[in-house]
């Protein structure tokens, strides 16, 4: 076999590496034959100077394949999930899974935590008194052929390789690098033996792709991998530069999540769970255009079916599934609000997402570090977005939090988190960018 | 203080690093708070990226001041060494450091062991019986009192920051980077306490730099920082495309040296070591050209004094000093002799200078191992060199050795090494291309 040393100096210098090279280099690290510090060198060669194609197929396959695969072939109708690259107040994964399963799509799907100024699907739905992302393999068949759906956590036995990477990546400056976010992701999500994926990748100040050139370098990629591997990769372009929807913070994001399942509009949430569902339903060929699908999608919303397929999901993963009917009284919030007022009159120009996430980690609503306990109740609730008009004393938004040294730090992050000068509205954009 | 992998994202990102960062980086890796890992990315994210002057000048401090740094104040007459960059057949620092030492100069040479293709003067060194390369700091210093040199290995005080990176970058592809290079070269002479220092940048297929281009921006960085810390680096350039003198192996190099040393004139052997000695003796205004310098040491060499000089040294350092008087007979040597003669006639184009030094690894003369023992006595004696003319069945040269399997391995890397063919001898060339 050749030595490790030259397989990374291939790299470095621009070599390409043979599916051999790189089966033996990733098998060797996931066994423990090869050293963190060997692994890190060839991460960094790699942000430098990519992987080809045939590499990244290589690379996928064997992170892939470095755990469980599942299997859905028993199973009517595709399955599908969804991955957002990250962002603040993105709270979209909750209403869209039971919108898709009421929409004959079966949806295992497969959520991450928050880390950083981004929150996570999973703190979210764990604020619900009981609710358990954890499931094991038996049960996780059971609700499947019942409920269609779950949201659930990655599990150990699911691209083992792909932690063991990403934690390594995650401390030596290795992870803002394509193809290796690309195959981290796809890896993922592939083993879930999916049929169809929709990525909403977030672009802007609060996303990690901050312009909209490397988030389609991005998507091409994760779309290649996609179909190398006959998995049908949609993605969405969607703006980041202001929070997400009208909350965000953990328990607050699960009650305008379920004020959307029960059909009431929510700017941007609503728009963007409507369309993520259509882009699906053309994807598999269930409705004939996007208007027609996000028609058929709006109709599930309002009907009421889409809330219930909610609530049996939460009684099936064990949590208090009144959240549904009353959720202010059954999560839990914060002691104190503090509201903060315009203090001159314009039009909003800007309400930095990033500012926002990294306050409400200091609220105690996001993590820095992955040991860190969550504050379920803290976090923002918005009552002007970007472009609305205000006057001098006009409410833009509510700070909810426990701890008063903690709303100190937060304020450090938000002074100029809010611009309300300028007689105009920002020039026109929606929350969905493009598409792929 | 920052997080590590903020700094390592700020060298990646080409954002220079500051004083502060680069010293907290590297202290924390000394005292084992920052990880392999973490600094492999970094020695990575350097390789593509390099290292400013600003950055570079820490860097070297850092690793220069890890250690003991040594004092030679009290000296009359300038204190020198000499380095370099590592060929096959490299016996130059063995004949000129009693020849320095015999001119003026005081002498504390540290020099190398043997890895891969190159050899190492340690080596070389030990394989005169009872002689001992790690001398103790009192023994040091009265060596140097009595003596003017000596020649000892590198000691654990000296440097130990750049020992921990060396040993890393030996296995993370992170070795060949100017800067890492120059860095590693300069903190371990500067921290020998010295004036001046020689370096002999080999250039070729048998060297580390493989193109004058990469050789002469080795040269000035070195140089570079030799100025910032008030020492005079000189550097010649010579060609390592084919070994050096009439040998290679650890005791033909020394019967080689000493043969030298008492005056008779080795091809390229003898024209190199009186060069550096001129260009020290310039370099301290001992003489007023190259060509005068080079006579007075001619001188010393003819007068026998430089052979008593190591004679003298070799019995300091506990070896025994016959060696000067019979060589043959004192040193180690390989039960068999195979010659190799031409098989046609013509003008010699070619004596690869890899290949034979892969091939004395072969024969035990090398190590690819750190830990690998040394056969003392394999080796090769060159009877025809570039240039010469030969005629079928000439003798080219003979291949000392002791084990038959270990000879058919050497023959493997030997079958393309020499080219007799031609009617021209190839365009005319010195042993020294150029200096700085």
């Amino acid at each position: 076999m050749r030595l490790f040393y030259d397989i990374i100096a291939d790299k470095r210098d621009k070599r390409e590496l043979t599916g051999e090279d790189i089966s033996y280099f990733l098998e060797s690290y996931l066994h423990g034959e090869l050293s963190d510090y060997q692994m890190s060198a060839m991460l960094m060669a790699i942000f430098f100077n990519g992987l080809s194609e045939n590499e990244l197929k290589t690379w996928v396959e064997k992170m892939l394949f470095s755990g469980e695969v599942l299997d859905f072939s028993h199973i009517d109708g595709p399955v599908v999930d969804k991955h957002s690259t990250g962002g603040v107040g993105d709270k979209i994964s909750i209403p869209l899974a039971p919108l898709l399963a009421e929409l004959g799509f079966c949806v295992p799907m497969i959520s991450g935590r928050g880390l950083g100024h981004t929150g996570g699907t999973l703190d979210k739905l764990e604020s619900i008194p009981g609710f358990s992302v954890n499931i094991e393999k038996d049960r996780f068949n059971e609700i499947i052929n019942k409920n269609r759906m779950l949201l659930i956590g990655q599990t150990p036995q699911i691209a083992p390789l792909d932690k063991k990477l990403y934690a390594l990546r995650d401390v030596t400056g290795t992870v803002e690098s394509i193809p290796l976010i690309a195959s981290s992701i796809m890896s993922k999500k592939l083993a879930e033996g999916i049929n169809g994926l929709i990525i909403d990748l977030k672009i802007g100040g609060g996303a990690f792709m901050k312009t909209m050139e490397s988030g389609r370098k991005l998507a091409e990629t994760m779309k290649d991998i996609g179909k190398r591997f006959n998995t049908h990769v949609d993605v969405l372009f969607t703006d980041m530069n202001e929070p997400l929807g009208l909350t965000t913070g953990n328990s607050l994001e699960i009650i305008e999540s379920v004020e959307v399942m029960k059909g009431k509009y929510v700017p941007q949430v609503t728009e963007l769970v409507l369309r993520m569902a259509a882009t699906l339903m053309m994807t598999f060929k269930m409705c004939r255009s996007i208007e027609e699908g996000e028609k058929i999608a709006l109709e599930k919303l309002q009907r009421g079916t889409v809330a219930e397929r909610f609530r049996k999901t939460v009684e099936l993963q064990g949590g208090d599934s009144r959240v549904i009917d009353e959720p202010e009284k059954i999560l839990p919030s914060s002691k104190f609000r503090k509201e903060i007022f315009a203090d001159q009159p314009g039009f909003i120009q800007k309400m930095d997402a990033l500012s926002f996430g990294k306050a409400l980690v200091q609220l105690g609503g996001g993590r820095l570090r992955k040991e860190d306990g969550i504050n379920y109740g803290a976090g923002f609730v918005f009552n002007k977005k970007v472009k609305d008009a205000v006057k001098t004393g006009d409410l833009l938004y509510t700070v909810h939090y426990d701890d008063k040294d903690s709303i100190l730090k937060a304020e450090e992050y938000l002074k100029n988190a809010v611009v309300t000068t300028g007689h105009k509205p920002p020039s026109e954009s929606s929350i969905i960018l493009g598409s792929m």
